[in-house]
C-alpha cells in the first residue's frame, strides 16, 4: 500500500483537518492512502523566515519517528513558504513536495501567466525568493495580498469579498491566466472563485498532492521504504 | 463523470495502444475516465518543426469533431514536441497539457537539477526553444540523444543499454537530479531506470496524466462541459 | 541573379500589394529581385496561434512547389507572429527570416529599450513568448494595442491618431527609443510616425528586407541554388 | 543623397581601405553613399579596454568637424569593441551602429545557437560584457580564439587554416549555427569560410552597412541632416 | 604603508575636498592611508556617456603619472558612471573600483531590493546599463531622479525635501530595502536620510572605500607595488 | 562604541578563535569593536541543509539573549551557508550579513569572472541556490570541491596542494578572475594562494567584516541600539 504523507507544520489541529477535508477527494481506490499529521510541536502559524526554519528540525525529527512519516513514498509538506524541503531532499529518498513549489510549477502548466494572491504583504518578498530560486519569476503577472486581519480571514463573507477583488484585479490589470491562493488553508475557496474568475485557481496543497498522486501512480508497486536512518 | 483526454498525435495505433497501457495505472475507480485517442490524420511520427506545427489544425479539429474530445475536462496532447498546446489552449477552456512542459515542471518540484535524454540529436534545438521558453533552462544539467536509428530503437537491449549510459553520463557528470525520458513512447523503461540510476525518471505522458488529475480531483463534481463552439 | 522571396502567409492580394509598395525602395539595381509572393491558401487573416501554426504546412508546401521561391536566396514570411519559421529553417538551406525576429533585432541595434504597438490585446501574450524566445524580453520597455475594430482600421485618421496616442505614451512614459509597429500592414504610417515621434520606427517587413538585403549583397555572386529536396 | 558614412576608429588606412573593398558591393545604384573614413588621430589598433574608450572622444570630435560625417544619415563604428557607440547616440540624431552589435544582432536572425570568433583570447572577457549587455548572451554556443600573433595573422595560409579548424569545432562541438568573424578585418575570409562551413559567416562590418542600408532605403527621402550641434 | 588611491575624475577640486571628509572617518590609524585626488584635466562633471569614455584615458595618464596612485594598494574611480573602471583593471595589477558597482553590490548584501536616486533622468538609461552589466537588474526596485537644476541642487533645503519625497516613495511604493544615493556628491545627505528613512542609505564612495578597506586589512603587510609599467 | 558581532554558528570554540585571528586586523583603533562568539548549542560543524535550517531558532536565541549580540551594530553570521541571515533580517533592525553574499559580492566588485573552491562536492546544490537567488549565477566562472577528508583537511601540505591544484585551475580553465575560499575556516590560506595564483582569493569571513566595517565607518557615532525585542 503505497502511502502519502502529508505534514502540516503548523500545531493547529484545525488546520490538518481542514487540509484532510481539501484532500479527501484525492483518495482514490486503490490508489495510495493520504495521511495528514500535524508537527505537533511546530509553531501555532508559519508566519516569518525563523518559523520556516525552525521549522525544519522539528519535521526531521518527526519524520525520523513517526512509523507512518517513516513509511511515506512522497512527503509533502503544507505550508506555502516550504519550510524544510530542500532538508529532506538531503536525508530522505522518496520525493519531497513544497506545496508553494508544487502550485507555481502547475501554474506553469496551465498558461504564460501566473498571479499569486498572498495573506499579508510582508511574506511577499520571502515569496519572491523563491520564485526566483525555482525560475520561474519571469511568469508571475503579480502577487497581491489580502491584508487582512485574524479577525477578518475569520469572516468569510469578507475574505471572499477580498479574494474576488483581488483575482479580478490580477486577471484584468495583470493578464494573469492563472491564479494561486498562497496559503495552505484556503482550498474553501478554490472551486467557488475559480467559477467566478473563469481562470484556474490553484490551492498549494490540492496541487503537491496531485503531483504526489501522479507520481506514485505511475509505479505498478509501492516501492520498498526508502526514508534513511 | 470527469474525462482526461490523451491524444496521440501521431498516425501509429500501436503508439496509442502503448500510452493505454503506461497510463491504465492512473484510472482510478471513481476517478476521471481516461480516453487514449489516436490523430489518424497525423503523421506517422513527429519529427520535423513542421510536423509539430502541422498537426495543430489537424488536433483543432479532432477536437472539435470528436464527441469525446469535445466533452473532455482536461486535453492532454502526448507528444514531446507539444504541438497544437497553445493553439488549443486559446480556444478551449479546459485546461491544456503539454507532456514536455509537464515532464520539467514535474521533473523541478522533484530537485534543483534536471536531465533530459533525447531520441535524435537534432531535437535538441528545438527542445531547447521549449525549455527557455518555459523559464527553466538554467536547471537542465544536459540533454543527451539516443541517436539509435529505427532498428536499434526496436531492439529493447540495445535500447536499454544506451539508457543506462546516458542516465549514468546524466547523473555522475552533470549532477542530474532527475532523468527526463524525452519521448512518448519510453514509458516501460522508466521504473526499471529509475530502480537503475536511483533518481527519479520521468515519463513526459505519466508526468501530464498526473497534473491533469490532480486538477480534476480537485474538483468535486465534473465541471461543465466548457470547449468553445 | 539573387532573389529574396517575400511570402505573405494570408490569402489577401491586396496585403501583398501593400508589401511590394513598402518594399519596392529594396529594389536597387544590381541587387536581389524582391519577389512578393501570396500564400493563396493561406487564411484571409493571422491572428490566432492555430493560424499561425496552420500555416506551416501550406508555406512549406508553396517552397516546395512555386519555381521562385523554390530558387529564393532569402525567404521572408511577412507576418508578425513568424509562422512557419522555425520549420523552414529546418528543411531550406537558405536563410529565412521571421519580420518580428527581425524587427526586434533591427531595434535592439538602435538603443537600449524597445516600444511595441500590437493591433489587438489579444496577441501580446503571443508576442511575449516570442520576446522570451529571442532572448530580448528585458529591452521590452512596453507594448500596447491598438485594439481598434476592423472598420476603425479601414479609417486612416482614426488609426493615425491612435498610433500617435500609443507612440507618445511608449517614448514618455515608458522610455521607448524606438516603436515597432507590430503588424506587416502598417508601412505607410512608418515614416511619418517616426517624424511625429522623433525616435525610429521600424516596420517589420522592411527590417527583415533589409537584413535580407545585407546578407545577400555580402555575396558577391548569387549563391548556387540551395533549397533542400 | 543618403549617406552611410562608415569610420575605423583606428588609424591605418589600409583597414580602411579594406572596408571600402568589403562594401563596395553595399554600394547600389540610387542608394545610399558609404564613405570609409579614417579615424587618423585614433591609435594603430584596438586590443584594450583603453583603447575602446579612448576613440570616443576622437570619434565626437571627428564626427563634429568632418562634414561628411555630420551629414551622414547613419553612422557605423567599424570595431567590434563598438567604441563610442553609447555616447554617439546620446548626441547625434541619427541611428549609430555598432558592427558587433550588428554582427549578435544579425547572427540571432539566423538561427538559435551563434558561435564566435575572436582574434585574441583576452578580448573574450570584453566581447563577454558585450553579450551580456545586448541580452544575447544565452544565445552564444562558444567563444574561440585565433590567438595568432601578427606575424601569423599576415600569414593568409595559416589564418585560413586555423579558422577552418575553430569553426568547424564551433559547428560540431558547439552546435553553432552561425559563425561571427569577430574583427573588422576579416572580410575577405567571409565567403570561403561560409561555403566550408555550410553555415552563415557573419563579417560584422558588412552586418552593420547592410542593416544600414536597409533603414536608409525603407525612408523614401533623404531625411534632413539631423545631427546635433 | 597601505594606499588607498581615490580619483575624482572630475576637475572640480570641491567636489574632491567634499569627498575627503566623506572619508575621513575611513582613515584609521594603523589602517591604510586615503588619498584623495583629484583629475586635473578631467571635464567639471561627468554628466554624459562622452564625458565617461573620455575620461578613461586621462585617467591611465594620471595612474601612470602620479607616484601617490602609482603607489596604490586600491584604485577607487569617484564617479557613479564608474568611468574607465574595465580599462584599468587590464592595466593595473591592484583591485580596482568603481563606486556605481561598489554601492549596488553593498546595497545587495543588505536585502532583496535596492532603491536608486539619480540626479538627472536622462543619466536613468546609462545606470540600467551598469545594472544589468553587473547582473543585478532583477534586484532594482526602482530607479527615480532627482531632476533638479543647479541652482536647485545648490539650495540644500530643496535637495532636501526632495530626497525624503524620492526615498519615501522607494520605500513605499516600490518595496526598496535599501537606497543609494547614485552621485558622487551627497555623502552629507546620507546618515539624516537612513535616519528618516529607517532604511539604509549608500554612499557610493563610502561604500566603495569601505570595501577597499576590507581587502587590504585581510592582507598582513602592505603588498609590493603593482601597478604595471 | 560601535561593535561588529561575529556569530560562528557551529560549537567548536577553536573555529572562533581561527575567526578572532583572522579578524584580528580588522580592529582598528577608533573604529567598532570585533566581537566573536560562538554559537555554543549550535552542531559541532553545518554540512547539511538540516544543519542551516536548524541554527536559526538558536542564533535568533543568542541574540535576543546575548548583551553584547542585541548591542551589535552589524551581526555577521559566519558559516558560508548563511544560516538565518533572512531570518534575522526579518526582526533585527541592524545590518545582518552572510559571509558567503559578502564574499560573492566583493568578488564581483573586483572582476566579471568568480571562481570557488568548497570543500565538499555535496555542498555545491546548496552553494548553487545560494548563487542564483543572489542573481550573481551567470558570473561564477566554476565551483571545485576540494572533497578531503577530516584527516586530510587537518594535512596543511596536503590541503595546500589541492587550493593550489583548484585555483590554479579555475584561473586557467575556467578563466576566473578571483577565487573564493567557500568555507568559514581557510582564512590562514588566503594571502599565501593570492600571491601564488596573483589573482584576488577571498576568505568569506574577512569580506564581510570588511563590508560591515565599512558600513559603520560611514557613521559618524554608534546608531543608537535597534535591535527589536
Amino acid at each position: 500500500m503505497q502511502r502519502i504523507v502529508v505534514i502540516n507544520p503548523n500545531s493547529l489541529q484545525a488546520v490538518t483537518d481542514g487540509l484532510a477535508v481539501a484532500l479527501a477527494r484525492f483518495r482514490v481506490p486503490g490508489g495510495p492512502e493520504i495521511a495528514c499529521q500535524t508537527l505537533k510541536n511546530g509553531p501555532p502559524g508559519i508566519e516569518t523566515q525563523a518559523h520556516v526554519d525552525g521549522v525544519t528540525e522539528k519535521l526531521l525529527a518527526h519524520v525520523a519517528d513517526n512509523a507512518e512519516a517513516r513509511a511515506a513514498d512522497v512527503l509533502v509538506i503544507a505550508c506555502f513558504s516550504d519550510p524544510g524541503v530542500h532538508a529532506l531532499r538531503e536525508v530522505v529518498r522518496v520525493p519531497v513536495l513544497g506545496i508553494a513549489e508544487s502550485s507555481y510549477l502547475s501554474a506553469a502548466a496551465l498558461g504564460e501567466r501566473i498571479g499569486v494572491i498572498a495573506i499579508l504583504a510582508r511574506s511577499i518578498p520571502r515569496h519572491r525568493r523563491q520564485q526566483r530560486l525555482l525560475g520561474l519569476h519571469e511568469r508571475i503577472a503579480a502577487e497581491q495580498p489580502l491584508e487582512l486581519g485574524v479577525a477578518e480571514l475569520a469572516n468569510e463573507e469578507r475574505t471572499w469579498s477580498r479574494l474576488v477583488t483581488l483575482g479580478t484585479r490580477l486577471r484584468e490589470e495583470h493578464a494573469a491566466q492563472s491564479v494561486i491562493l498562497g496559503c495552505a488553508g484556503m482550498a474553501r475557496y478554490r472551486e467557488r472563485l475559480e467559477d467566478t474568475l473563469g481562470v484556474p485557481v490553484i490551492d498549494p496543497t490540492q496541487a503537491a498532492v496531485g503531483i504526489a498522486l501522479g507520481l506514485l501512480l505511475a509505479r505498478q508497486v509501492a516501492t520498498s521504504k526508502r526514508i534513511a536512518a
